[in-house]
């Protein structure tokens, strides 16, 4: 059975901090629904991504916090998967619909970062991480410095080429109105941005964001009663790893989006070359370029070459975070993996405005909790 | 298509001081694998239950950390919904089966809350409350027994009916060796403990508790292939209602237990009067006579009634928490859920020892979240 996606909204990415989780669920489930064109008492259920909301905000129990704000009187789901937390929520209100238990499903990604100190934000997010990461004094970037290390040592990269993510992100970026970073950075800003945990430079991180996105599922039946542009998800796909980096035989590499990767090429029928373009989880640098080598895009240890001409850009072979990414667009965590099926849902509708992509009828996305302990991928068509 | 349960395992429930929450999801997780008799490399999929993990060991991203405490390289989808997050688990893992993305999954519920003192334990519970409910000051005693109070306002009740439920599922914890409180209480001890909040004495509530439990869900296909003992998944459902007790017109009636019951029954194809026995959520002793009614089982108003004779207790017309129930086996939120599933799956096998419900064929569990916002009921039968 085809699941389509109906509608899909993205607030605004930021410190936001006039806007509670409450505000942010409320505004981006609303106006998915009123973009779907489906009146809100046909929704049959919800999903909610959230990582942090119980730490920041005090509040569990968000799935019927979600049914509350939104006056929708049906089941919802909150699921917690780190920054992957989107992404799950989006693949079980996909099984949800081909179960035959919904025709007509709601999903939301909401996190509300800014609320508490900066101490009291890295120490939860290490809660991605494992028990023993925490204690060794680790951090996210101190994570994926080593990985970039490790990298660095074996395929000869540099500070140079992560630089160049930054730059074609923030490029993007400033083409989007709702993202945190709207503006573009020069190589120089890039490489002269303060050390966070070496080679990672300030502007190899994503920031600290508040935001939300939401997006309605139909079954194909109840699809096709609408008129509105359609965008159908051919391939949902989760995959875990250890928590743990020091388990793993290889940190250049996440076995997670290389699992998640096939199962989702098989699913949807399709090849590495039939993609347009590619929404990745770029918390760090260092993590796009991973990606679209494990994604199987590049071979191991060439992604980063792939930045040195425009081919990964607006307009390119394969143009790849057109929203901006986490880097530049924001990383709300919980509500990133939505965000990446709102970006492609807009460009696939024709409604990106000046980061339009011409032409694009297949995209993929790509949602990872912590180091890959959790990656999910989802490809849809027009 | 039908789900079947395939095998099943619950932790001792108690204050567990030598076991971390990951110990606990290991023995649960492993005892029910070996109990289904399947290869743990054939498991797809796994669910997990857990409300306050992040709070009480700073870990969040549990689906992970359970695919890596058991060796799983599946999957694994961590879901929280308050004391509810174990049947919200349940029922999003019989989605995944009915879906036809998975045949073969485990579903594990696991809470650590010994860990942390009784004042943060206290506040991380209230997460499942709403905010006004919190800035209040309220606890969760203190939001049932404004339910009790009002429950005897209007139908005549005494602390003495309430003093009966736990007389109850007491007496029927002494019989489960997995219990936390397996021992009997007489009528003096129920009302001579010391007031928690008005009408709500000591023992008309449930503890603090460790816990896990886990079973192995099958689609009818691959069930097909053990000679095991089997139990069938006849009705999987899950009900939303507002956060705050404040926003509802009768606080004497769950919503939420009457929707999710009404669609359970309609699910299975039966009847009241079918049922066995039941797994209902007594947090507190008020809560299991209003879910009494609230299921349909009597009349609003005179649940508290069918306690004067021995109809509930094992023996009787509709055993009500063979287990103890969580008053008495205890309640480890997130494994609540799951903990019914496994009473139910030992009672329909004919493995419930000294307290086994004999010629039983149909249960029904009933899980709550908060004062209601989330409920999930599930009907099973040989």
């Amino acid at each position: 059975m085809k699941v389509a996606v109906l509608g899909a909204y993205q607030t605004k990415f930021g410190e936001l901090w006039d806007k509670s989780l409450a505000d942010l669920i409320f505004e981006a489930g609303n106006e998915a629904i009123k973009d779907s064109g489906v009146d809100k008492k046909d929704i049959q259920s919800g999903f909610l991504g959230n990582k942090l909301g119980p730490q920041t905000t005090g509040q569990n129990h968000l799935g019927a916090l979600m049914a509350e704000v939104l006056d929708i009187k049906v089941p919802v789901v909150r699921v917690e998967a780190a920054c992957a937390s989107g992404g799950v929520a989006m693949a079980q209100a996909v099984q949800s619909i081909k179960s035959g238990q919904y025709e007509l499903v709601l999903v939301v990604g909401a996190e509300k970062m800014t609320d508490v100190g900066g101490e009291q934000i890295a120490e939860a997010l290490m809660g991605a991480a494992s028990e023993s990461e925490r204690q060794a004094g680790l951090t996210f970037p101190g994570l994926y410095a080593l990985i970039a290390c490790e990298y660095f040592a074996k395929f000869g990269a540099s500070q140079k080429d992560l630089a160049r993510v930054a730059i074609k992100n923030h490029y993007h970026a400033s083409l989007n109105p709702k993202a945190q970073f709207p503006f573009c950075i020069t190589e120089k800003q890039a490489q002269t941005s303060s050390d966070v945990a070496w080679p990672l430079r300030l502007l190899d991180c994503s920031g600290v964001t508040d935001g939300a996105a939401a997006v309605v599922l139909a079954s194909e039946r109840v699809a096709g009663k609408f008129k509105k542009n359609k965008v159908f998800i051919s391939a949902s796909c989760q995959a875990s790893d250890t928590l743990s980096l020091d388990k793993r035989p290889d940190i250049t590499t996440l076995c997670s989006t290389k699992t998640a990767a096939k199962f989702a090429f098989s699913q949807a029928g399709i090849e590495r070359k039939d993609v347009d373009f590619v929404e990745a989880h770029d918390c760090f640098t260092i993590a796009e370029i991973i990606a679209l080598e494990d994604l199987g895009f590049y071979k191991k240890g060439q992604g980063y070459l792939a930045y040195k001409n425009n081919e990964l850009r607006l307009g390119g072979k394969l143009a790849v975070n057109l929203s901006g990414g986490l880097k530049a667009c924001g990383h709300p965590v919980g509500a990133t993996g939505v965000k990446q099926i709102v970006e492609v849902y807009n460009q696939l509708s024709g409604r990106a405005g000046v980061r339009q992509s011409k032409g694009a009828k297949v995209a993929l996305t790509h949602n990872v909790g912590g180091t890959g302990g959790t990656v999910v991928v989802h490809i849809l068509n027009k």
